[in-house]
């Protein structure tokens, strides 16, 4: 047996709490290295009267390695295990204390999960799992109120520069919000909202006011109520790593220097502050002097947006909070901000922007989500990349899967492209076949899905500014193809709790194929998924022996001789769903 | 290269906040499979500017491992990171997207460390550092006050049994303070002292009172500034995953039922509590139906034990507390723990009991330390099996480093025995000359040693209740010459910051030997230990050529040819020290 690839970390993604009563183990071994592995599970406090024998799943693989997993109920909510593997005719035991070729006696030395406690548990709220999300940059999606605009305001449709401004507010918002039910939206994630010099409006002058060009609080609450009447939730982007220079705080800095009551907001190297070739002399978000960091860690500072983020979530309702440069700010502040969030509403959703791993945060006292750009930037290489096969592919997503808990991956912001990226359509190449793939996998994954406007109806766009166009809303201008095809794949997504938390296993992933064919399943529904990433037409042998139908169209799909013939069109995808009885 | 051996996980203690502005990286490879790796760092925001290559450092190795790290001190508090590997012709990069042989493209893609924040940062107390523990029962150190004997005290000396009371109390540890002085001792850990019906303590009745059996808050104070005066300073053991079935709040459950203002703070199956066939209708401490467990995430439950702990660290000053059962307490009682201790002494050391894998206690927002048992297990293992080469040992060591910070190392509580542990002298077949090489080990590791009171004058026994015997305060019934070795060994340590917190490094452990030889590093000095587990003398040839003395007796050692020959008698050591110049 391959003992240097087997793998197993306590208190980890390895090993952790699903729900209040369900542990989850995983184990890690070498690719079609073992036949077999079992968790051995016992309470060490009488092992005799509370040992288990736990057969684990093989449920991914990567490159190197085979992933397995199992789930423990302990009856008396807590137990120590052990791994023992089968390859062939040779057996190894594997407990934190190393490997043994005979049985090692329990429980010394083995793993341990003491006492599950429900307070520990990483919980996401419900809602989010079955949630189709649309992301908004309230200056492009749409102009309600032209009264509002400000004074520079642009043609509406004009290509974007850094500094434009369109005059979209939160009345464009309420005015469409047919249309997003129409779409099958269920929340919407708003960029920042309130009082900003600039047009993204992430460098804040007042948190507690909404930009005068988007609308007030007035206005803020009649949106959310509207959103909410029509079962669209509303989650608002949380600005807190950094501030507006312009903001009264560093003003204050600027101009009282050490003395500034707001002296300690900030990370200031020393006084009076200033910019030298570019680069301040104090923190600030990357080396941009316009967006000064906070001091998360100053009491006064922490208590102004802890108080704000509380503000919002009570005077409006709000249902979350996207964290903006999440990752930059120290975990102390978040696990207060969590606290507080949830006292206040339990079933809010708290989604941070961290784009590279983020385990760190899905431990349950800090994050419910985070945006998953890894995902997204292994779908468009597969999509993009011929070289790529599905077997590969497979594997990442694999890789990906493992880096968290059931629970996180269940509720991961899913997202072909968001303002800080190039919009996907440009992205793969303009062509709204290759798009409707990349949508088809986006809504039959794990993990909620997030839309950034305007890529359902096919916009088109560079990396920023560029991607940060106006909505189009001439429908003869828009690509209603397209359109329909988001509506029909949320429309699935929606009706089956399979698409959304069911089992995600891969059916096949043959590194010598382009297409990839993977299962959502739950105790209800079966689907099977095909993805042809390719120019050319694919015909698929799947391994099924049921009957199918084609979830999409109805088409009835009959295997023979235990195969099922599938042929796709290029850039096609099929998602099948068993049919019954 | 061997890629399934690569590993690193960010966010962990592969990747730690040692200090406010160092930060430090770890890598693993396969065995001897690797030549060299870098870590390549640099700003995300302007790579070019602030970018550097880190040649690692080669820092410990196991059985199928070698495991690497360097120090990263990045210049605006930030850093993007990949690992470059050369083996040979061949070089491989790694980043956290996967494995690739042309250098990839910074920062995409990249491992992140998005921000240092001071409030992340896992600080142990400095004097932790250079402590040296005295753990003590107190019924069993000494009797200084036989007024306050209980009514049914055995005679001192007596073979204990799970319910004798030997009349041990504070004022008896008092009148030994010039003991545990001679000794060099500068930190004592009292098992429980609070009122309990047990000889052991560990079912409180009364959080707030001295058990009067032991003295009172009065002597308590007194104890602790006689403590201090000597440079000794005082843990105490906070028992707050259980408490006595005879306490108040238990009573008054079992009389009150489900009605009792109490009824929140136990994990209560069903009413009324009882015992069915030994085993309790609530979550006790194992099956212990005299010991309920605490609901800590009860809200009055919690404040009480929150309370006590303050109330001790500011009524008395006491300079930590050590957690009994601490894993099976959850996580978020400890943060409110380790908040409200360090707001009232910052310098408080926090010991959590931990037997397994405490890396989740170990991120700065929980405890300082753990007890060390994986430690004494696996030194245990070594002195007695003759089957465990210096190899193994060597491996087994560097692998329990490799699971943590490195500043929790630094204070990890390392122990030969304690009270829940066979004698460390019976454990060892009653050989003090095994106990002598053992000690010096333990003083000469990296961690925070303890001694279990007795230890160090010879005490034998089995597993509890004979572990737990009488202290011997007559000399004659003394091992004096034991006493003695552990006399210099603390000497030597706590006159060498390089035996606390220098680099430890295997000098040689050859699979092929029993004898293991390893250094201790810092700026200012240079150990070489070695030990032989063995019956059989043993002659070292160690590649060193610089002279170096015995730091015990002073005798000079000079090498001849790059080698430095050294003979160890049976269960021999030598510390060695680099002379000047």
């Amino acid at each position: 047996m391959q003992r240097e690839a087997l793998h197993h970390v306590p208190h980890s993604n390895w090993a952790y709490l699903y729900d209040k009563d369900t542990f989850h183990l995983r184990v890690r071994t070498g690719k079609a290295n073992v036949d077999q592995v079992f968790a051995l599970t016992g309470d060490k406090y009488d092992w005799e009267h509370y040992h288990e024998e736990h057969r684990m799943q093989k449920i991914a693989s990567d490159q190197f390695f085979d992933y397995w997993e199992t789930a423990v109920k302990p009856e008396n909510k807590r137990f120590s295990y052990a791994f023992r593997m089968q390859a062939g005719d040779e057996t190894l035991w594997m407990t934190e204390t190393g490997f043994f070729t005979e049985p090692p006696a329990p429980p010394e030395g083995y793993y341990e999960r003491p006492y599950i406690h429900e307070a520990d548990l990483f919980k996401a709220p419900e809602w989010a799992k079955s949630a189709v999300f649309y992301q908004i940059m309230p200056d492009r999606f749409a102009n309600g109120d032209p009264g509002k605009d400000p004074v520079n305001v642009a043609a509406w449709g004009d290509t974007p520069t850094a500094e434009s401004f369109f005059g979209g507010d939160l009345q464009g918002i309420m005015d469409h919000l047919d249309y997003l039910a129409r779409l099958g939206i269920t929340a919407i994630y708003l960029t920042p909202i309130f009082e900003a010099p600039s047009n993204h409006k992430y460098d804040t002058t007042d948190y507690r006011k909404v930009d005068p060009g988007f609308g007030d609080a007035e206005l803020l609450k009649k949106l959310v109520t509207a959103s909410h009447a029509k079962g669209i939730r509303v989650v608002l982007d949380a600005v807190f790593n950094h501030i507006s220079a312009q903001s009264p705080q560093f003003q204050s800095v600027i101009k009282h220097g050490e003395q500034s009551e707001y002296a300690g907001w900030f990370h200031i190297h020393n006084f009076p502050v200033k910019v030298t070739d570019g680069k301040p002399n104090y923190d600030a978000f990357g080396f941009f002097a316009d967006m000064p960091k906070l001091n998360t860690t100053n009491p006064e500072a922490r208590k102004y947006l802890l108080d704000t983020a509380g503000y919002w979530l009570k005077e409006v309702g709000i249902d979350g909070w996207r964290l903006d440069v999440a990752n930059e700010i120290d975990h102390t502040f978040w696990r207060d901000f969590r606290k507080l969030v949830k006292d206040i509403n339990p079933e809010a959703f708290i989604i941070g922007e961290v784009w590279s791993d983020s385990m760190r945060w899905l431990n349950g006292d800090q994050f419910d989500s985070v945006m998953n750009y890894p995902l997204t930037s292994r779908l468009i290489e597969y999509l993009n990349n011929g070289d790529i096969n599905a077997g590969r592919f497979g594997g990442q997503l694999g890789n990906l899967l493992m880096r968290y808990p059931q629970q996180a991956n269940e509720v991961l912001f899913n997202l072909l492209a968001s303002h800080d990226t190039p919009r996907i359509l440009t992205q793969l190449g303009g062509n709204p076949g290759k798009l409707k793939l990349a949508a088809a996998f986006l809504f039959t994954f794990t993990g909620t899905p997030c839309i950034f406007y305007g890529d359902e109806i096919g916009l088109e766009g560079e990396g920023d500014p560029d991607c940060r166009k106006c909505m189009i809303w001439e429908e003869e201008r828009q690509n209603r193809d397209l359109f329909e095809s988001y509506q029909s794949l949320i429309r699935l997504r929606k009706a089956f709790p399979a698409l959304q938390t069911g089992r995600f296993r891969i059916l096949t992933a043959d590194p010598q194929q382009r297409a990839f064919v993977y299962e959502r399943v739950d105790e209800n529904a079966h689907f099977v998924i095909s993805l042809n990433p390719s120019e050319q037409p694919a015909t698929l042998r799947l391994p099924l022996e049921d009957r199918f139908q084609d979830a999409l169209n109805g088409e009835k799909l009959i295997p023979s001789d235990g195969q099922m013939v599938l042929d796709l069109a290029p850039y096609g995808y099929k998602i099948l769903i068993k049919a019954d009885g």
